[in-house]
């Protein structure tokens, strides 16, 4: 019994393996290549945790994030990415990920599978604490990036600054401090020709 | 002030998107090509997520687990990766990478820096439980991936399971289940030609 749970945790481990082969669209920052969704995650978690600190009442409970964060993407292992500007991709995007959920976290032994699924779940609802500030800086990690790139995949896609706050917007819920660093930070980004000015 | 402080946990945020540009010994399952340190660091934080509950007294902590797995390998931004089974690397590993500690958590504001660098050490001196669970799950995930790829890095290199055995060694401290486990794994890994009988 103990040996089959171990198999089922191992079996998993090894599966998500191939959350490296999904590309994202933004690039690394030095520009050589797409960034994986794997590595993706780790940054995410990262990131969660150098701005914790910046998270307004209600504060999310980090540990919960991090656990969020590192599971939230794995879907995409049988969904794929879809880029945050694509209308079309979106329409069937949630029917995708739930069939991979349960496939994915089917792997696992019941009750782990079960409370894994039950933490993906919860991210995508986007209303606990822990959802809505783990989902705002999966949102904001790609400003960083594309800022630090100067331009990344903004100016491979032609977006434009009015875009791109409507993809930040949960920042805004989290923390005032936060979105207003962001705020002038893609004003810098439009004043140098990273982004558009629309 | 709060913008400097912002602004130094981007900089740092930043800088370790050149963790996904570090090569490892290890090559994605598939064979594709070899892994990088960022999604190593994703993947070993999911695997000690599966694997705390087999962890033994006294448990670790999971959650300064996984915080110290998220920055255990970010000085290899400096300090490269070093093989497992490389002697000579290995000689002034420590001071290339404590040198590395210093440059990149001083990125960060000085508070938030100095806690984050001390999770580091720990992990490094690992004496504390989490640092013991933090370090077997990192040395028993190359185990899991090589034996998925059919061999991978043990083959091109020509390991052998009593060097594998050796390196996993910590895995038997902190939990006698896992270990009887990944003995037996090694075991099968040598019968399907994966790894030296020796």
């Amino acid at each position: 019994m103990l040996t089959d749970h171990l198999t089922r945790q191992f079996a998993f481990v090894t599966e998500i393996d191939r959350l490296k082969s999904v590309l994202r669209q933004t690039d690394l920052i030095d520009g050589s290549r797409r960034e994986n969704t794997a590595e993706h995650s780790w940054h995410v978690c990262v990131l969660a945790m150098a701005l914790h600190e910046h998270a307004e009442a209600p504060r999310p409970d980090l540990d919960r994030v991090l656990r969020m964060l590192l599971l939230h993407d794995v879907v995409e292992i049988d969904a794929g990415d879809t880029f945050a500007y694509d209308t079309v991709g979106y329409e069937d995007k949630a029917e995708r990920e739930a069939a991979a959920a349960r496939r994915l976290f089917g792997l696992l032994p019941v009750e782990q599978g079960t409370a894994w699924r039950a933490l993906w779940e919860e991210f995508e609802a986007g209303v606990t604490p822990e959802a809505r500030f783990a989902n705002a800086v999966d949102r904001l990690l790609p400003v960083v990036q594309n800022f630090a790139a100067g331009g990344g995949s903004w100016t491979r896609h032609g977006v434009a600054r009015s875009q791109v706050l409507r993809r930040v917007e949960p920042v805004r819920d989290v923390s005032g401090t936060l979105w207003a660093y962001v705020a002038a930070l893609l004003d810098r980004a439009v004043e140098r020709g990273f982004l558009g000015d629309a």
